[in-house]
């Protein structure tokens, strides 16, 4: 198990919540998303190592971004 | 043909536009929406008279309200 938490910006609702969970949900060995809309913060459980930039991917997927 | 302009409270991004697009567009008759995410403002072209108060329980039903 690994887990890894970053800060995504740009949602502002629940539809926004529910994009992001979706595309880092199709990652390859993640097997949960939690995903905090006040703060853009989404912590990321998975089976493997997750990298950042795999990430960052999918993020930008949903069309969001991660932050510094 | 009849039009209708309402203003519509709480949507925040794309994502709301495209919720209140989908739930105005199942009104029986209703044959264009047009939505700004900026003003809020919501155009509906009907081909009969649309009342304010279906407006408002569809735009309800997408999770929005209309403003006063």
């Amino acid at each position: 198990m690994s887990a890894i938490t970053v800060t995504v910006t740009g949602m502002t609702c629940g539809h926004c919540v529910a994009s992001v969970r979706e595309e880092v949900g199709e990652i390859d060995g993640v097997t949960s998303v939690d995903v905090d809309l006040a703060s853009g913060r989404v912590t990321v459980e998975a089976d493997r190592p997750i990298d950042r930039s795999t990430l960052a991917a999918a993020v930008d997927e949903a069309g969001y971004q991660l932050a510094e």
